[in-house]
This record gives structure tokens, sequence and C-alpha cells, in this order.
């Protein structure tokens, strides 16, 4: 059977975007006479033969995708982004982005604008700030696909893709135990996005499991990035009970803390040191740095995959979307590695 | 006198976007007739007065800019977006970011993109790629302002904001040169894009100027990656006349020169390694890396005056902009520092 033409096969041929040929197709007033005079012809050349009730449900499409995150900046984000991109676009889609760099205030802005600009769905992770989930709503208000991933909130329902973050937790720590480190300790930090909390709560399950009760002066809470790693280790070290391992709460958390291990003459793995995230700087520098990777592009291709799978049955489907969940990976290299 | 009241401070003061306000001004049919009716109130109560020539231009008005890059995990495209935002955000815009990932074709679809989504303006760096520009030309022909940073192009006249990359180049020789350095391979990539041209016509001028010819093979093209700059350095030292000092295109392709350094158990400054662009690691990673601060938050922000002063006026102004040109700025570090 020959393949069926799409209007995705009609933007290739005209080199134009697919919401354009939508536009056309559909009759819309935005599109020049010359734009839908040639869509028409290359619809006919082509062959195409609308689907009806696939056009009726996208009458209206821009094949635009929301995509709300942090920060871009962050390498998690970065490949998240990058593999959904990849997935979508080969269905037509184009991505449009924004950034709330950790802030509230500009993820509710975040949501007006994306829907403002004509979205067809937006796919989300929240900021460290958010608390209150209500303006995410809005998205569902105005009958569009709203998915969450990673960071979730318990008050939310909403399609969702996550990793396993309390086996994160236990994977780090026990990779630890396994390479003989005895005094763990953990540099992470404090809010209502649970996946720090699942963390933590791993690392504590894989030292009650060895038969460790948890210190809990080994556990401090302060900002994720490298100064926060350098301050959490400074007073790590001051402890008359000074740990043998650290665990960052990110790979810059574990910058930080190998560069005020560095300023005491200690180099990793004498202490052991893993982060989280698997930044693309972490092989790369001396010694390499330990991580947990977090399916970052299986996890773009996930939600890739579940937004299409709604969008193609209809906004109502969301609710028989099974969660999806995925297993973190242990990169372990040469700041922990004390046994061959 | 007291502060003119603006449609920020209605959107402020009704916790609603700054577009929503504009469209319920203009009585743009989107808008619910509560919204309208609450918008209204507000005008009246905070003494709003339209000003007539102002808001003929602004209507129809998004409050939106379209920021197209390749791509927003690198350091310096994200702070100047994150300078751009908080700049362009005190002014009641938003930001939607489009990534071309270096790709012609990505960045093609990108500017119809942000023009769908009814962006008033695009603010746009190039791809590797573009080598013709005229897909930019629609942002003209829509009447829109069009600003390009860092990466321009001859073919494309438009306003525009970069740093003086000729001298970029200079400053990191002539600065290996100071510590004593007098072998210097030079690590880059070669393409349309001027920037990384005139980096090396600088490297080329600082050595001249010192008496020393260029070395041919000591200038090697390769990818401006981590793996690129592990290649290049394996090239160079296997050469007789092998450098005492390499640069790198950027600071992944130093992370990859000091990575092949220290497996012929090379340190620097042993050899002098330098790269381009402040990445957040550079600064934390032992020997700290010395580089080129490509000075992105002022960037950022003469991008952001630059769009509020065109389209204060009307983009017919776009001609008389002048554009700007930053200086870099030398940051020198460990991998670099032989003298005291």
């Amino acid at each position: 059977m020959a393949k069926k033409t799409t209007i995705y096969d009609i933007a290739k041929e005209l080199n134009i975007t697919v919401s354009t040929v939508s536009r056309a197709l559909n009759n819309i007033s935005t599109i020049s006479e010359s734009t839908r005079a040639s869509v028409l012809a290359t619809a006919k050349k082509l062959n195409y033969r609308p689907n009806k009730i696939a056009s009726s449900l996208t009458s209206g499409k821009t094949y635009i995708i929301g995509i709300l995150v942090p920060s871009a900046q962050i390498q998690f984000f970065a490949s998240v982004i990058h593999a959904l991109e990849k997935y979508l676009k080969s269905f037509g889609y184009s991505i449009l982005l924004y950034q709330t760099n950790e802030s509230l205030e500009s993820e509710k802005n975040g949501i007006a604008t994306l829907l403002e600009a004509q979205v067809d769905g937006i796919i989300a992770s929240m900021s460290l700030e958010t608390q209150d989930v209500s303006h995410f709503e809005k998205v569902k208000e105005e009958g569009k696909p709203l998915i969450i991933f990673d960071r979730t909130h318990d008050d939310l329902q909403s399609p969702n893709v996550k990793i396993d973050d309390e086996y994160a937790g236990y994977l780090a720590t026990q990779h630890l135990l396994d390479q003989g480190y005895r005094n763990i300790a953990y540099l992470t930090t404090r809010h209502s996005i649970k996946i720090f909390r699942e963390r933590f709560e791993g690392y504590q399950r894989a030292l009650r499991e060895a038969g460790i009760p948890p210190t809990p002066e080994h556990a401090v809470f302060g900002e994720l990035t490298v100064e926060g790693g350098y301050a959490g280790t400074q007073q790590l070290m001051g402890l008359k009970n000074q740990p043998d391992a650290i665990i960052g709460g990110d790979d810059y958390v574990a910058l930080g803390i190998i560069k005020a291990l560095h300023e005491k003459g200690i180099t990793p793995p004498e202490i052991g040191v893993i982060g989280f995230a698997n930044q693309n700087f972490s092989e790369h520098i001396i010694p390499s740095l330990s991580t947990i990777d977090q399916q970052a592009i299986k996890m773009g291709k996930e939600c890739a995959k579940m937004f299409l799978k709604i969008i193609e049955q209809s906004p109502l489907a969301e609710n028989n979307i099974t969660p999806v969940v995925l297993e973190p990976l242990l990169l372990a290299r040469a700041s922990t590695r004390r046994k061959q």
C-alpha cells in the first residue's frame, strides 16, 4: 500500500510550514491567495485526501507546541527539549520555548504567553518556586493538552513522564557503599517539588539497608550551585565526624565540592564525589565525575509520544493516559572509583 | 510630575498579561467580556490615558518577542537571552525562544514559526549552516523589527550588536605571548559566519606584531566540541614542531585540549590553554581555564535597548540605527599563568 500523503508532505514540497498548509486547506483568511493556490495545486498533484475526522479535529491547529522549562541551559532540560524537537519535527510540529528561570511569576506569564501564541498544547516542568499550581489549569480550560515531565506536583493531575527519583538517590548511595565508602554526606536543597525529597529518601534507604544510621549533620540543605557545593563542603569538612564521600545535588554542586576539597589538598576518589544530571562537562573534567543519568533523551521521546497520543485522540483522552516512569542510570567514573 | 500609567501597570494590577490588556483596550474579539470590563475599570481607576500616537502604533501588538538562537544551552546565548529577558520584562514584554541547533532548515522554520506566533519582532543569531539569508527578509516584509546579534552576515542589512571578534583573537594570543609562550597553535572551525575568521585574523596579527610568522600546521580547523579539541591536540602533539600553547575555539574545545594533554602527562600551564566564551564550568575546573568573555550580559541589554528604540519609533527607523560593537574581556586564570 502506498504511503498516504499528509499535509507534511505538501509543506515539504513547497518549502513552507505545516501551519501554513493547514491554514490554506482550512480556508483561514491570513494566507495570501497565491500561497493558497499553490497549496491546493500541490495537494492535488500529491493526491492528498483529507481524513474527515482528523481534519475536523485539527482545524485551527498551528502545529506549534509550547515547552515551558526552568532553563534550557540546564543540560537535562536541554537534552529533553532536543529529543522532543527531533521526534515531533518528523510529525510536522515546531517548538517554542519559554524559560521560567525558576520563578513562579515568570511561569504564570509563560503559560499565558504560550497560549496567546496559539500553541496546540504545552509540555512543562515546574519552577522551584511553584507551590500553587492553579495557573496550569488554564491550559486545560482551553481544551489543550498539558503534559508535565520530571518536576511533577501532587496537586496537578496531568499526564506525566518522570524518572524514579527515589531509586536515583538509592543508586548513587549504593554505588558509594559498593566502593567501600561508609560516611556518606548529601548536599541538596529543600522545597515542595518532589524529586529532591525522593532522592534524599533513596539515600537514607540505602544507608539503612547497609546498617548505617543516617547522620543528620551529614545532610546539608543549600543551593544547587557551584557556590552551594563549595560552602556545603567547607561546612562538612569542619565537622569532627568528616564524611568520606559526598553526594552533590547536581553536577554543578559536585564541581563546588571538588573545588573545596582541592583547596584542602584532597582529590577524589580519596573522598568520593558523585553528582546528578550528567552535564556535558562531567565526563571531561579531571578526575572525571561520577553521576546519575536521568535518561533525558528517553524522557523527551516519551513526552512527544504521549503528546501525539493525546492530540490524535482528543484532549478528553488525557484522563486515560498512564504515567511513564523511567529508570535512572549510574555512570561510575574516576571521582568515586576506589576499587578496580 | 506623577509617573504616567502604562498598560503594564494595568496588567500588574489585574495579574494578567500586557497582551491581554492591549487586546482589551483595542477591542479585539478574542477577549472575554468580563476581562474587558475589568481592564476598562482598572484603566479608569489608575487614570490611564492612551497616547494616541503610541496606541495607533501598538494596536495589534502582542508584547511577545521572538528570540532565535543556535542553542540556549551554549552559555553565551543563555546569558544574552537572560539579560534580554530581564530588561524587556520591565517593559511588559515576554520572550519566546526558538533553537535552530545550527541547522539552516530549522532556522527557516523558526522564522516562520515565530511570525505565525504573532511576535512583535525578532532578535536572532545565525546558525553555522546559514549562507543564504533570504529567509530573514520575511520579518522585514511583515514590517517587524529584526535585530541580529553576535553572528552577523554581510548579506543581511539589519541593526546589529556584536563584539569585536578580531580583537578577541588578538587578546587571547597577546596574553599567551605576554606569558612567554612563543609557539602558539589555534584549534578553530571554518565557515561563512564572520566571527571565527575574524578571531583567527586577530591571532595572526598578534603573532606578526611579535615578529613570529604564523605556522600553517599550527592552525587546525575541526569541530567546536570536546572531541574536536581532543583530536586537534593529538594532531598537534604528533608534530615535530610541537606548540607550547593552544587556543581553543571555545571552552568545550579547551576541555578536549586539556584532556588530550593530561593523557600525555602534561598539565596546563606547562602547555598554555585558553578558550572562548567563559562557560560556567571554566572558572571551576582544575586548573581553572583562561578564556575570553564575550560580554553576553551587555550584549543582551544592548539588543533590548535597540529593539525598544526601533519599536517605539517605527520599523522604518531601523535604517538609522547605528550598530553596537562591544569589546571582549580577557579572563586570565591558572591554565595560562606562567608568570606571577
